[in-house]
Formats: C-alpha cells, structure tokens, sequence
C-alpha cells in the first residue's frame, strides 16, 4: 500500500525505450504430501487469504491490480479493428454448410500425389487425410478395415504399462458402427466429403453424443447431461467423420502438463517418461500417435498449441468468435477457443473448415470477418510467402528454458526468409507481464464462474489437489480486480495491432522447453509446478486474451529428441496467412521427419 | 450450500407463467452512530465478511451468483441486435461537428412562438433555450446580463439556511468571462449556435476545465488533474454554451438521494425539507430551479432520472455507447452513460443534439447507429405517434411506495392514448430480481476498479461511511461473481428484445416513491437506507444493465406538491422515439404546471 503508479496512456508509450520484462513467476514447486498441505491451508479462510496475498504480492499481481491508475477502458473481450483482406483466400459463403466448406479447403490445397502415400524406410511420415480418401476411394482399404487397428491401437495403449490412456470415454462398438456406415457410403460410392471415415478424438470438455462429459474429472457428467453433440462436433459428424471417443485431458483444463489422477496421465509418444503437456493431452497424443488423423481440442491458455508442440504435431487456436462453442465447458469465457489438432497443416486445414463458422450469439455481438481458407496452389502462394513480413521479438524468443528450441526456430525461420525471401523483422512487444496476468486473472475467474454452482455437494472435494490450489487462487481474486485485469487487455490489443501494421505475423517458440519429465510423485498425488507452467505458456498468452488466431508447427527435436515446436501469431481473423507460413515452414523439413517411438504400431496400415 | 438451480435457457422460458418477482431488499435503516458501527464492523476481515455474506444470502445474492447453472454465455456490455430505423427521424452524418447537430435539432422543432416566452400569472413557465436564443438575437438581454442574475441566485442559493449548495466549484469570475465573450458574439451577429449564451452546469464527475474534479468527494481531485474539458464538455464549448461550474452530486455517484456530508446537500427546489434525488443531484436541482437551462449529468444506476424525476424536470439516460466518455470518471464501466437534464424536452434534445457522437473505442466495438433525431413537425409527428405501441407492465407499474405514483402515470399514459391513438400494450418482463442483482455487481465491481489505486495513503477514510458501506460490500464480489453477473444480462437482453419485438416503448413510472425526507441525522453522519434506495431505482436499471435510452418526464405531483416523473425506456438506440413521446406527454400537460418553491427568483429574467 501507499504506493501508486500511474500508466502513460497505451498510445504514449516509447516502443523504443521499453525493456523486455516477462516477470519472473515465484511460487513453490510442490509434489506429494507437501501439495495436501498446502491446499489445506489455502483453503483455510485466514490463513489461505494471508499466503495467497503474498504469493500475488510477490509476482506484482496486487500492484497491477490494485495500486495502478490505468487510463485505458476494460476490454472485456478480444474486440478487434475491421481487418484488410488477406491476400491469396478463397472466401466462403456465410453459413454454409460444413462439407461444401471442406471441398472448397480441399481445392484449396496443392494437387494431391498419391506415390507420396507410403512412408520410405528412412522417413516415417503420417498418412495424411487425403491419403485416407484417396485409399477408401481407390478401394485399397476401407473405415471399417481401419477402425480395427484404431481399435486395437486405443486398447493396446491403455494396457500398456505404464499405462497411457489416450481416451476417457471410447466404445468399440460405436465407433465399429460408425465406420460401418462409412464404409457402406463408399459402397455406394456416396461419400459424404473428404472427411469421410477419417478417425477423429475430441477432447473431454467437448460434447459428442452418446460419450459422458466429464472434463477430465471423476464427476462432471453428473452435473452435465450430454442430450446431443456440441455444434463443431456435429458438424463433423455431418462430413462423415468417425469419433473415437473422449480424449483425456488435465482435470478441467487446470494445467499445461495433462497429468491426470483419475484416469492415468497420457504419455508422450515421443518418450513415455515426458507429459504430452496439455491440457489437451489425449488430443495431441493420439495424433502424434498415429492412431487418428486429427482431434478436437480448445485453447484457453495454450492447451491446444502447448500439446502439439510437445508432441510434434500441429494445432490451430482459431480467432476468438470463429468457430462455435456451443457445447463445449468453456463457451461463454473471453480467452478460450475450440480448434484442430492434426499431423500436417493441410489436415489442420480441411477439420478446421468444417468447423469454421461464428455462433449467432459472436455474429451479434463481434463483427465477424468473412470466412475465407488460403488458396495453397503453388504459383500464387509463392509470391504471396516472398511479400511476407514475420516479426520477432529476439529477446523474448531468446528467453527458453531448453536452450536447442531457440536455436531451431531461429534456423528454419532463416531457411524461411532464404527460400521464400520473406522478411524477418524485429519487433518489441511491451508489458508481458502484465499480459500474464491479464490471462490469469481472466481465465481463472471464467473457469470458476462455470464451476461454482457443481461445486456443492462434495463435488468440490473430489477436484484433485492441483486444481484446488488453482481455484483457491482464482477465489482470491475481486471482481474489481476483474475488471481492472480488461483495462490491461485494451492496452495489449492495442500494442499487437499496431505491431500488426509492420508485420503479418509474429514468430515465436510455442514454449519455452520440450516435454517436461514425469515425477513418479506427481502422478500419485499431483504436482504445483508454477516454473514448468510459466515455461510451457511463455509465449502462449497473447493468443488467447487478445482472441488472435495462432498456429504451433513441428519444426524438430532437441538434443533429447523431443519435438521443438514454432509459433506463427497472425492478425485477428488471420487464419489463412498463417495457415499459408506453416504450410510453407512444413514444406521445408520434408527431409527430416522422424519417427516417434509408438508410430511402430500403426505402420501396419 | 448443497443446493443447486438449474435455470431453463431463457429463450424457453414461458412468459405466461412468469410471476412478478422484484425480491425485497433485506437490508439495515441506519443513520447517525449506527452508520459508523456498522462501518466499522464491515472493515474488519472476518466479521464483516460474515455480515455482507448473512445479507446477500438474505437478498438471494448468494443463491443467484454461487448456486445457480445459468445456461448463457455472460454478455459483459449491452450489445444489441441491428435494430430497425426509427420512423420519422432526420439522419446526422457522423463525426458530425456539435454546431451543425444542434442546427439539425432546431430544424426537427414545431416553429418557435416568441409570444410564449413569458410566463403568465397561472402558470410558471421555464425559459426555454429558444427564448433565450430569441432574446439574445433580438438584443431583449445579452449573456452578460443574465450572467449577474446567474451569479447572484447561485450565490444566494450557498449562502441559504439550510444551505443548499448546486455547485461544487463555482467561479464568477470565469462565468462574466464567458458571457462576455458571448455577448461579443452577438454584437458582432455570429453566435456559434443557438446554444450560444445558454447556461449550464456540469456534474462533478465530468472533466470541467478549469474546475477540479472532485466527484463529490473532498480529495479526488488531488489524484485526478484536469487538463481540460470532457468530450461533451468540449462539444458544448464550442456551441458557445457558458459553463457555470461543477455541480453537486452524491459522494463518487455512490447514491441516489444526493446528501453529501462533504459539501453539503443539494435541497429539493420544491421543498427544501425534501431531497432532490441522485446522484447527479446539482444538475437537477440547477434546472429545476430556472437558474440553468440544462446539466450535464452521469446515470449508471438512474443518477440522471431520479433526480430530475424528483425535482420535477427532464433527464435523458442516453443509450450505452451514444455519447463519449471521455473525461468523465465513469468511462470505462458497462452501466453508466452521460446525458442531459433540462426544463423541457426540447431543451433536452438540442444538449442531445451537441453532445451526440460515440467515442472512437465504442466506434470500434459497438454497432453503432446512425446518429438521428426526431423530426417533431406537427403533421408527420402526429400519424407516427397515433402507430406507436406503449408496453405497460401493470403489476410493476403500480408496485410503488407512494400510490399517488402510479394513479397520476396512468391517467396521462390514458390521456395520451385518447389524445394521440397510441396503443397501451400489456407486457410481462421476467427476472427483474436478477436485474438488480447484475447492476449491483457490475456498478460496484466497476467503480471500485477505478477507485482502487487512489484509495492508498488515506483517501480510503476520507470517504463518507455511506461510501464506504457500499465499497465494503462492492469488495465482497468476487470475479467469478461478476462474470455470473454477466449471464444475467444475457438473459435480460434477450426478453427486452423480445418485448421490443411487441412494443416500442415500456413506460413506468421513474421512481417507487416521489423526494423522500432529509432526516437530520443523515445531514450529519450519512444515511444507509436500502428501502429508499431502492424504491427510487425500482423502475431504473433496465436503462443501465442493457444500455437502453430512457427519459424521465415531470407528469404531475403528489398530494405533497412533490413531482411524479414518467419514465419511457426505449429500443437501443431509439433516443428518437423517446423523444417524440416525452414531447407529446409534455404537450398534454401545458396547462398544470406549477412553480417549484424557488423558481421566483429568476422571474426577474
């Protein structure tokens, strides 16, 4: 107290003289027991308010709160300027349906080869979603045939030991039925688009009728009748997609690493004693595995693009409003989207146009851009990648935990400047710091209005430790600090737009290390680990509370051969530029794919 | 605990089953002694944790923030559908200057009758602005002159027993300089406007330069410098309206009677044993005592129309993104919105005119309409008033404190319907407990986050006790509580829609109860009266949780002689309608006006 600090209005602040200040995050590391105590005493009236003060004291978050004069208005969403029109796109009509959507995303895309169909000894490579369509159509295999290797993948993985599960909730028999239906339609030569009978996951806070919804916990679906799909779902459904099941995920989406007490913790494919970070680890895991061309996931903190990366594959965080949410737990928060997962950009693309479509509620409220998918056909895109400018904040991309994911992004985003002749441009981005706790705060409060009401009954108590430690936090914070956490985010759009005037995109790490180690102890009771969390969302935040659309491609593997992710931030609505450079970047580690220790299991295919 | 509400989506919600439900405030009378004890005990940690809890379970705060599955997205500011055009409105380009707006204004008015400018021994009149105008142009008086009289009544009205303070800051001497300057402009025969000359007051919550800003408080202005005018206070600048200083209001808005231990309080020009209502309780008191011929004002929770319903004028809540903010300490809240109280509807819609222009954050991210006004000629005005449909909720409309209310606001809704062919349309508008409930945690949530950082060093306990109450229980809300809060107005939104697809206006009365008594204890300690509060915000806070205009008209008087106002709340942005409407009840009471107690003193005019 007694101190207050006054800001100079966003648009006064000197770009040039501002130092890079990401905050340091300073909280215990905890395993154990050590975790059982501390989230007793946070839970106890006085004494959990006494070591939260002082937890959020520490990290300036009461200073920014609650002792600074802002002069900006609250944001309380991502609000955007009318954009320019990306170049080289396709635009979509208004409400279309989604599987004209993905025939217009499939002629989109460069011609397809189907000699590149089988991996070669050296390389191991996904088979693509057109690799998929071209065997169905060309009657070498069918779904139902492919349906019994997704199966007795899913079941081999959940009785491995240690055991990995991929999914929560999966039935055998409704996905034989499913890729039974497939299969007569192809029969019948009528299939329903590209994306029939491609094998997709959704993660656990997304419903898909008949699975539970459980987010994850022990409980939820007791709380939430699933009656029909979530919207995006549906639309998948509706261009043949077969689903799997209910793809484990961090309890609630409480957590970057996708540890999971109550349904066992998903391993990285890439080494089974790392997470798949999260909270979208089943998503990102069965893709990475092989097992499914693409899953659903959302991002409300980087739970999509965190994930990919730690896996080694691709994920989409949509512009903010641009798919619906309808049916997911984290409709109705300002930071949190829904969007794919898959193992090439071009499958991102085709699942990301069925789904691509605002809710009325998002058309009323934002003004939405006009659906649009890049057109990838090689003469235009390569005119249009020699025009691109990529920002980079060297000092930040710089700040990693594993020193080898600087340097590899830096490297191929060279390769990218060399190939295509884009421009790498230096660009300064002011109060990170404040940007985490503009996510934190907003996040935090979002997921805690959603859960609150279940939270009678005893249902609170069977929330493992690691979330009651970050409820307790996120019970801590005033509704005025709320409000006053949306004043920093007007000044962050603010800064990102005016960036997004020099340059189309911005270039980043999607984390500050490769996939953590699993603590024997953190998989018993649990684990708060604030630095591994602050180093897996370094570079996640902006995506999330300023609703820019954001991409994480695999670009290759630290000296422990774990994959090294790269970030493209595109301008609000900017899904197609972005969708275009990860393409591009994609094209240029053709040679270097390597397989991941589990993909031996579906080589069989 | 344990229980838990499921609430049905509002769009299946029955409205033929909806029961009227405004929940009973549960809530301490306090004055004196009291107020300081229970202060006191709201400022210790745990105890008055557990006092603010016991009573918002009382209220059902509790149950409807923490127990309740509200199935819609929170909507975190009014956001409207595109709306229809208003019949019979005269477009503005926008970005328009304030002088051409003003000059569009005058246009849309029955042509001026110079012969009625002076009062006649039945019934007082108030100089309109067009008297003024016509006075000024035809050299009857010039600004100088009305300036002493000016001068000389607010002088007397400050040193009155009791005083009776309108101003907060007042400078004489910088009044004679702006009526000189205007008098020059009409020797030299270039007025800037036909707002040239006319006199007004500003809230103290509005930037005034020179003036300090001091919201009603003895130290804000010591963290708050004025550099120069509000947006709106610019634009009535530059119509050459003169500013005669910063009137009175409510400690920080942080009321609706209008005491104020720190400057005294504003005294009902009709009774001064009566408050006049608030917060804006200067501004309203100024008009309805003749001495100005309009205020600017603020209302986040009907700060404009109880006062001017109480001392008999006219107050115009604008529609939440209409005017900019800019300078006033409200900017950057959901609720509170900036407009005019004046004698007339017709002096209300040239202030209008001037101050009309969305800011460019609101540009940004609202849909704003095409700014417009009401053409008022007599022919046109009279088809589309004999179309319009009037929804009257009966139940509500007749749930007041003081009966008189409701009779008198009947009969002239009957007259008008006779007179005009207008149609009285019965409507149902569920959930108005749960309107309250979300105003009170977004107007509290919001004006704590901006008072927050200045509340160090001491300022905290210069605050009045009746201040501090409400801070005590605005810090009670936690963020989750306010994004619930949110849900509610989703909610809301949606059935006033709905009901605006059946009607084009809802009347109620403005307030439960006409101006309540100053007890002499509350002039001396504060005053925490929950019931009176909330009879006078009873019919309020639709305007405010939605943002829809509403204007409160004087339609007569209790059996006390205290006047009654109607209150016509509109579309969003149907500023025009209501305007049309309150001119054309205006119209039916010509012959029944009384002079308030004070107004002799500028008979002299």
């Amino acid at each position: 107290m007694g101190k207050k600090i006054f800001m100079l209005p966003a648009t006064q602040v000197d770009l040039t003289k501002v130092k890079y200040d990401p905050g340091e995050i300073e909280a215990p590391d905890m395993t154990g027991l050590w975790v059982w105590i501390f989230v007793k005493l946070l839970e106890m009236p006085l004494i959990g308010s006494v070591i939260l003060t002082y937890l959020k004291k520490k990290n300036k978050i009461q200073e920014m709160l609650r002792e600074t004069v802002i002069p900006e208005p609250p944001m309380f969403r991502p609000e955007f300027p009318p954009q320019e029109p990306e170049p080289g796109v396709v635009y979509l009509k208004e409400d279309g349906n989604p599987e004209d959507q993905v025939e217009s995303a499939t002629r989109c895309l460069p011609q397809y080869d189907p000699g590149t169909r089988c991996p070669t000894s050296e390389s191991f490579r996904y088979w693509k979603i057109r690799d998929y369509a071209y065997s169905y159509r060309s009657k070498i295999t069918t779904p139902s045939m492919v349906a019994e290797y997704v199966i007795s993948a899913i079941e081999e993985f959940s009785n491995k030991k240690p055991a990995t599960p991929l999914l929560i909730s999966f039935d055998a028999m409704d996905v034989r039925k499913q890729a039974a239906a497939s299969t007569l339609r192809f029969q019948e030569g009528k299939p329903l688009s590209i994306l029939d009978g491609i094998f997709m996951a959704i993660k656990d806070d997304i419903d898909c009728y008949p699975h539970p919804t459980k987010g994850g916990t022990t409980w939820f679906h007791e709380v939430h009748t699933v009656e029909k799909d979530a919207v995006s779902v549906s639309r998948l459904r509706s261009c043949g997609v077969i689903l799997v099941g209910k793809a484990n995920m961090h309890e609630m989406g409480q957590g970057t690493t996708g540890n999971n007490l109550n349904h066992g913790t998903t391993r990285n494919p890439h080494n089974p004693e790392r997470y798949t970070g999260g909270s979208s680890s089943g998503p990102a895991a069965i893709v990475a595995s092989g097992i499914c061309s693409a899953a659903l996931g959302t991002d409300g903190g980087g739970s999509i693009r965190i994930p990919s990366s730690l896996c080694g594959v691709v994920g989409l965080k949509t512009t903010f409003g641009r798919t619906n949410l309808k049916g997911a737990l984290c409709g109705g928060g300002t930071v949190e989207i829904l969007g794919p997962i898959a193992s090439t950009v071009e499958d991102i693309m085709l699942v990301y146009a069925a789904i691509l479509g605002a809710s009325p509620v998002d058309k009323m409220s934002l003004r939405p851009s006009i659906p649009c998918l890049p057109d990838l056909s090689p003469h235009e895109n390569s005119s249009i990648l020699g025009s691109m400018r990529l920002g980079k904040y060297t000092e930040w991309f710089n700040d990693v935990f594993s020193p080898d994911i600087s340097t590899k992004c830096e490297d191929v985003l060279n390769l990218l400047s060399e190939t295509h002749g884009c421009k790498i441009l230096e660009v300064v981005i002011p109060e990170l710091h404040q940007l985490r706790t503009c996510h934190l705060v907003s996040i935090g409060s979002e997921s805690l209005a959603s859960l609150t009401p279940h939270c009678h009954n005893g249902n609170y108590k069977k929330l493992t430790l690691d979330t009651r430690t970050n409820l307790a936090l996120f019970g801590s914070f005033t509704a005025s600090d709320y409000v006053t956490a949306q004043r920093l985010r007007r000044r962050l759009m603010y800064y990102h737009i005016e960036i997004f005037k020099m340059v189309d995109v911005i270039v980043t790490p999607t984390t500050g290390m490769t996939a953590p180690v699993i603590r024997p102890s953190a998989l018993k009771s649990g684990e708060t680990n604030l630095k591994v969390t602050g180093n897996l969302m370094h570079f996640i935040l902006a995506g999330n509370v300023l609703g820019l659309p954001a991409i994480s491609i695999p670009i290759g593997y630290d000296k422990q051969g774990l994959p090294i992710g790269l970030q493209i931030i595109g301008r609000p609505w900017g899904e197609a530029t972005i969708l275009r450079l990860a393409a591009a970047f994609e094209g240029l580690r053709a040679e270097t794919k390597k397989p991941a220790s589990y993909f031996d299991l579906l080589q069989g295919h």
